[in-house]
């Protein structure tokens, strides 16, 4: 239990930190909400909000009366302050969303990669253009942009702007952050996608009732954010969340990292075509090309009939899903875990009961039952949201409001 | 990033662990010593080693004069300012070690359990007589324990004091706290062996140099103290840390958990002896009744012959050991990761080679280079030690130095 080295400058920036995700979550609230939901004293909070107040984050939304006492003035963030841009960068797309400065999405824009072509300079190119699609789509100049987070897959390291290590194109030390701002010229944030989904879940989904949880995402592939007393657990390398490579089954089926028997091998959508060949080959859907279109189709028939090879399918992914889920509460004892990605939009509910069924047999001593499974509420970009967050974070610390340790 | 809610308060009190945390790393350190080693300013250490020497915790341990500078005070802790005992609770003993005030054991007695008895009367009886003896054995008067840590299998809440649920007693909310209290009536703390390894891990052996590790113990069950950013991972009902019950193999070999294919299953001494049954099921070292004796005829056989069939045992346990830890690595990517248990002691050198060489191959993307993994150098009842650490830091407390959240 050796202490942090925590400042006095650090606890202002908690304080701040902590007034912005009450009021992001609230959406509107007076500065006793503030103090009630954080736990801050008035006093502290008053503080905090006249500092954001002077700097144009916040402002007060009108009167209300409540209850009891006096009338207090009702806070918001404003949304006019200017833009903030998530990308999240994958292996056949680059999707940019802008939001306005409260965090609300104003626009999208998406532009797809070829993944037979690896170079950075190709992928740059890229996140340039879905910037610049989003930002027509908004109506937003670049003048009024605070920040922009760009989630790269693979190990990142945010400080050093380094793709340490992308395996799907097979990138090592590529100094990504130097080449992107000679594209981009706007304030550039780097990070990974289990990071991105974990502050998003932190401040906008679960985030906003409990301190410890983990939001999984179900997709092509599979890792999982990991929240700890408040705070995104990064590892050593930044590199923390990588469930989906853990082991279900030692020496079982290959997965696309090399390694025998992951997670993401039985239930990233590869894993669960290949569970649907295991129970009949010849099933229909496995013609389908698209993983998302199979996904769908899953989905659909389960809704038609709840019998046959698709419940059987279901039975097994959940099967296999709530026994991995089962390892990550046997380590971490997380009050909440949330499904994310888009498996888990349109399969999520289905899972739902065979997962828990699995859960509550496998989790060791009580944990199951401490843990709460659902299907986030953080729906539809996910990743990029994260990343906006970031770079509202660094905004907040270059108008010298928060000490950014990242 | 939301902050936890710290208070000045909080900080002072994390400065005051902070450097005892030190000073007892590092046994003998000057208030310049203490400031490089814990970040704070000369003027905080300053304040807090005056408040410790007016509490007779620390003492000057005579000048000396440095290569540069002027002569510096050299300060300890006084380990007579009295005696802390930790007290492992097993499932066939109870031991007791009695410590100084720094730390340093001056004394230990063991009581054994008949593991078919599993009234709590029975096992509160066994610690009481573990540390009447110890206390006798060290030749310490009661009046001078300053606190007692004991640890007891299974989930343990240490606030409430109740034992949730303990399997190998079939124990469920026994308030075993309020028990204790009846027999010992000596200031006591309580919580789970994983904790306690922890602790020991952080405060006297890696802990010292990094801020992230997990230590793994093997014995006859497998767990992991985690430790991030320095501090102890709970989990939201202090059962955090059962990555002996996460899964090395689904519907693998049966574990006394319930559960099947765990990595205890493997890597437990029972596992171990399973193993190797499986190699050679007419080996003669598998007449050996006890695991302990088993686990060092193991390491006898190996010392003398490299090949043949414990060879081949210790290839399998390292892979399945390092398989397992790979999952670790990919959940949690910390800086370091050691073995600790009476299995560790004995058979851990031996397994370096092939724990290491699977860890490299299954960790995902660079974690595996990121993470060192070893032979704990805190030897020999680290439950205990933990336990003790607990106990102090509920001293401290006590005295007002610390303001303990567990
Ligand atoms: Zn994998
Ligand atoms: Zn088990």
């Amino acid at each position: 239990m050796i202490t942090s080295r925590r400042t006095a400058r650090d606890i202002r920036s908690d304080s701040r930190l902590a007034v912005l995700h009450a009021l992001l979550s609230a959406g509107e609230a007076s500065r006793n909400d503030l103090a009630r939901a954080t736990g801050l004293s008035t006093a502290t909070v008053a503080t905090v909000v006249a500092e954001l107040l002077a700097e144009g984050l916040v402002v007060g939304a009108g009167r209300n009366r409540s209850g009891v006492g006096r009338p207090s003035t009702s806070l918001r963030i404003d949304g006019s302050r200017g833009a903030i841009l998530g990308v999240d960068v994958a292996e056949t797309y680059v999707r940019t969303v802008v939001f306005d400065a409260a965090l609300a999405p104003v626009g999208r824009f998406e532009v797809p990669l070829d993944e037979h072509e690896n170079l950075p300079g190709y992928v740059v190119d890229g996140v340039g253009r879905s910037i610049d699609g989003a930002l027509g789509e908004a109506g937003v100049e670049r003048s009024r942009v605070l920040g922009v987070g760009v989630s790269l897959p693979g190990q990142v390291l945010p400080n050093a702007g380094v793709s340490v290590f992308a395996p799907n194109w097979d990138w090592r030390g590529v100094r990504i952050l130097d080449l992107l701002r000679a594209r981009v010229d706007l304030p550039l944030v780097l990070d990974n996608p289990l990071k991105a989904i974990a502050t998003a879940e932190l401040w906008f989904g679960a985030g906003r009732s409990v301190r410890s949880l983990v939001t999984i995402n179900l997709g092509t592939g599979v890792g999982a954010g990991i929240v700890l007393d408040g705070r995104i657990l990064r590892g050593v390398s930044n590199n923390a969340g990588e469930w989906g490579h853990s082991l279900l089954v030692l020496d079982g089926r290959e997965c696309r990292c090399g390694r025998r028997g992951c997670v993401e091998a039985y239930v990233g959508a590869r894993g669960i075509q290949q569970t649907l060949a295991e129970i009949d080959p010849d099933h229909p859907l496995l013609a389908l090309g698209h993983q998302r279109d199979f996904i769908s189709a899953v989905a659909g028939g389960l809704d038609e009939d709840a019998s046959g090879p698709l419940a059987e399918l279901l039975r097994r992914t959940g099967r296999y899903l709530g026994a991995g889920v089962a390892d990550l509460v046997a380590i971490l004892n997380p009050e909440r875990v949330t499904l994310t990605g888009w498996t888990a939009w349109t399969l999520g509910e289905h899972l739902m009961a065979p997962t828990n069924a699995e859960l509550a047999v496998q989790a060791p001593l009580g944990s199951a039952s401490d843990v709460t499974l659902d299907v986030s509420t953080v729906r539809g970009g996910s990743v990029a949201r994260g990343m906006a967050t970031f770079a509202f974070e660094r905004f907040l610390g270059d108008l010298g409001l928060l000490s950014v340790d990242r």
